[in-house]
């Protein structure tokens, strides 16, 4: 499978005009301006990305990819390894949390199965893309094969290619896979050139011994790759099925003009990869949310991200990215649905300017 | 008109017995525990709240308070005092954030008001209840009499009553009234002895020297009333129309056992003097954001509030706790939606802690 065109394909800026007449029309709504907060700015920003005026939300497309990691042999998570295989049969069966919320967005929910130890059955709901049971212990090896990297970016990129295909006007990637802190985490090393520390935290639930382990196994695994720059070098030697795929998703909804809403630790580590392949994919991004992570801060900043929410959650799956969905929803129906001073017979502050 | 029973009666605490059932059953959600963040607390306190392990906010009671304020003979808004009844005329006809909000979310909104400087024309959604055009001006007398205090507090009670009946499962109390920071600031620097400086800010769109001035204003308002203590005697000395209702909403939700959402600057003033009065509503309320409004952070530490949201709204009419609601709802969803470890046959992290 070669490398998909996303991967090399530098993505087209969003619309400026669409921007300028939001940001015009925010302007003249029945608020004091800039009353609305962030709220105002999303849905700028969304006209731009949607190349519409009157931004929304209706489609909504969620793809979950799921995979298991070899780094899990130096025991770097707090929940046993055939939760991967379990977790997928419960997004389909809809007891996850990605799929209460997915069915209260009325989103369409995909998981797409790159490989678990434990097999996974046959479920409606579930694309089987089987790349390998697992990736390797990143921590002794790379963690894919370069035609194991090119299936996971390519199954990632086909999920942008179905969220365009059925007209979404937001895609939310989310992950599943026990031990992907630890790939996650040593990407961003590996991208940004920070010490183990500063990115590895408790994941599940590591206790602090646990965490200065999994530090410990970060720090020899981006030791044993050197000064390795490529983005695709990095991804090889220390991503996740799930992680690559996810990069493969968002430069495929960049290269298709699809906004990103960004969810927490992982995927933020794989916008990060996508960002350093493809700059401009950047711009195609929202940030939902500030993760429980410590290192996701680090990450955001990176990114230069303003997440939306900060509520504590650290599950994954794109949880957080749906939990923000209503405030983008509510920025696009405030924007579209609100009067303007105009209309609505409401004298504006320039008539009556107090002392 | 009498004060209403609920300001001198004690309110009920929520019932412990759905707290613990709700608290159990997050702890075995397929979820790492305490994964979902603030969300968790958030259905565990509403399970309380509503005496109910599965929690809903289906039916959720909105009254917007409006009222105009004396004060503004003082040059200290950044809009025309006509535009409290023209908002009035906005929220009744849809074009309001609240009105979208309200029907965003499938809520109930009703428009009380309480009297305004220009006519308020009859409008369907709008309860006349007027009390006189104005407080008087805070700066130089009491803003109300005993009597047009009682009727503002009644007239929140009212709104109370009126949700209870509907069976509203959450209350969310909203302002409208050209000049109210001025009032509830001075209402918040009476109660907590505080220094206008630290609670007065721009509102609608002041600059700093219209800032200078409305603290000017607070200092000679707080200075007039002295030692003045009690809570009823400050409302009536500094409070507006809308702000007295609130409170007396406030009050009257906790009473019926009614969960109130809070919203910025102004209802927070109201609920810290909801609180002063009755040290146990203070149960009974969840606060949805922080406001632009400087002072609103001393006001929540006051409250011992920490928000969902922090997204720079200021725009009060009971939108930023609009916007909140759907993270309320995430939460119950999340909550009762979800599968256990058990019934979805997914491993917990005790049958295979890791190092």
């Amino acid at each position: 499978m070669p490398l998909p065109d996303s991967w090399s394909q530098q993505p087209a800026s969003p619309d400026a005009r669409y921007v300028e007449l939001a940001r015009q029309r925010q302007q003249v709504l029945t608020k004091p301006p800039g009353s609305l907060g962030r709220l105002e700015q999303a849905a700028i920003t969304l006209a731009g990305l949607q190349a519409n005026d009157r931004p929304a939300l209706d489609r909504i497309h969620i793809s979950v990819f799921a995979g298991d990691h070899g780094v899990c042999d130096e025991g770097i998570s707090a929940f046993p390894q055939a939760v991967t295989a379990q977790m997928i049969a419960n997004f389909a069966s809809g007891g996850a949390a990605i799929s209460v919320m997915a069915k209260e967005l009325g989103a369409w929910l995909e998981v797409i199965n790159l490989g678990t130890v434990e097999p996974a059955a046959a479920l409606s709901g579930v694309l089987d893309r089987t790349i390998a049971p697992a990736t390797a212990n990143l921590a002794q090896t790379d963690a894919m094969t370069p035609s194991q990297l090119e299936a996971a970016l390519s199954h990632g990129d086909e999920a942008a290619d179905r969220a365009r295909r059925a007209g979404a006007q937001l895609f939310i990637g989310g992950d599943m896979g026990i031990g992907n802190t630890t790939s996650a985490a040593a990407l961003a090393c590996a991208l940004l050139g920070r010490d183990p520390d500063e990115l590895v935290g408790p994941g599940t639930g590591l206790d602090a011994r646990g965490v200065s382990h999994k530090s410990d196994v970060v720090r020899r695994a981006i030791g044993r790759i050197g000064n390795t720059r490529e983005p695709l070098d990095i991804l090889q030697a220390l991503g996740g099925f799930e992680i690559a795929a996810l990069t493969g998703a968002i430069l495929g909804c960049a290269a298709r003009g699809i906004p990103v809403l960004v969810d927490g630790f992982i995927v933020s580590a794989a916008a990060l990869m996508a960002v350093h392949q493809q700059p401009r994919a950047r711009e195609w991004l929202l940030f939902a949310h500030q993760s429980a992570e410590p290192g996701h801060k680090t990450l955001l900043q990176a990114l230069e991200a303003e997440p939306l929410l900060e509520l504590g959650m650290r599950l994954g799956e794109g949880s957080g990215a749906a939990v923000a969905v209503p405030l983008l929803r509510a920025a696009c129906a405030l924007h579209n649905g609100m009067a303007t001073f105009e209309a609505a017979g409401v004298s504006n502050r320039s008539e009556g300017e107090a002392s």
